[in-house]
């Protein structure tokens, strides 16, 4: 698929996914392999990824997190940083590795023919966290940001407005027009 | 540019660019487009681009960043965050949000036969902060994250080595091989 329409027409899956269409593993590791091609902060790498290729391997994940993506996604990549590997001061990039590497695999899945959904808020908290991290056996060192359920969509899906261009872009200076 | 070759050879343009091949505003809009295309954290769309089309425009960043990339880049994008939007607590993603939009401007830029850069920190300090949002003209509650200066390249540009795929992804879970 040509980049822009990837870019254009990803979107945040947040309905079910088709229980029996599973995910190719080469499919996930291609997906893998994007997120690793993202850009990292003095190319620390700080990000590790945990395929989870099957329901058997997700099933961990989804009973901390029980959305409709995850209960019923074919496939997902869970998003961890080593938090050992920078400061946690501001040379630390974990955040924007994560979210880099992360876009990638969206914008991935979407080019293979699959939807996909940022979700992390169901582990921000700290036994959520914990729990995670110790169900994907990672150290605990680790940091769970986000894991991304893949999959043929069961539906088309719902869509979030953005607002306009003129509203979110700027030409030479701030509120400058073309 | 398909979606996984524009993800693969996308890299970090540390050096000059060609000043003689300027970049058409269109081509700086599609990327723009593409950056907001991002999702951002509860669709809140933090992210405020100011397109610097032309050395014009990008010189009073140039003057506080002086960098080989600003210094020559024939364009650029500035990405700031609108830091009123959102409360600064935990749900507050405007770095995941930057990001993201972010890592869409590089892609968007590589597929449209550009290189490109994630210059930030250049814009860590308070004092340079400041000088930078002033210089946009942007009012003082935007934070600015990065400026992308793209072009074409001026030579091929060095890429820096990634670690193995095996290195940073496990299957099913952590530490686990196929």
């Amino acid at each position: 698929m040509n980049t822009l329409t990837a870019i254009a027409t990803r979107y945040s899956h947040k309905e079910k996914f088709l229980t029996n269409h599973p995910v190719p593993l080469h499919d996930l590791e291609q997906i893998a392999q994007a997120a690793l091609a993202a850009p990292s902060g003095v190319n620390r790498q700080t990000v590790h990824l945990i395929l989870l290729p099957n329901r058997e391997a997700i099933t961990p994940i989804a009973n901390i997190a029980p959305t409709a993506g995850i209960t019923t996604a074919p496939a997902a990549i869970a998003i961890l940083t080593d938090t050992t590997i920078t400061p946690q001061d501001r040379t630390n990039f974990e955040k924007e590795d994560y979210s880099a590497a992360t876009q990638n695999i969206l914008l991935a899945a979407t080019a293979l023919g699959y939807s996909s959904l940022w979700l992390d808020s169901p582990f921000f908290s700290q036994e959520a966290q914990t729990a995670a991290v110790e169900a994907l056996g990672a150290p605990n060192h680790f940091h769970l940001w986000a894991v991304i359920p893949i999959g043929k969509p069961d539906g088309d899906g719902s869509r979030r407005e953005k607002l306009p261009f003129a509203k979110r872009v700027s030409y030479n200076q701030y509120g400058g027009t073309k």
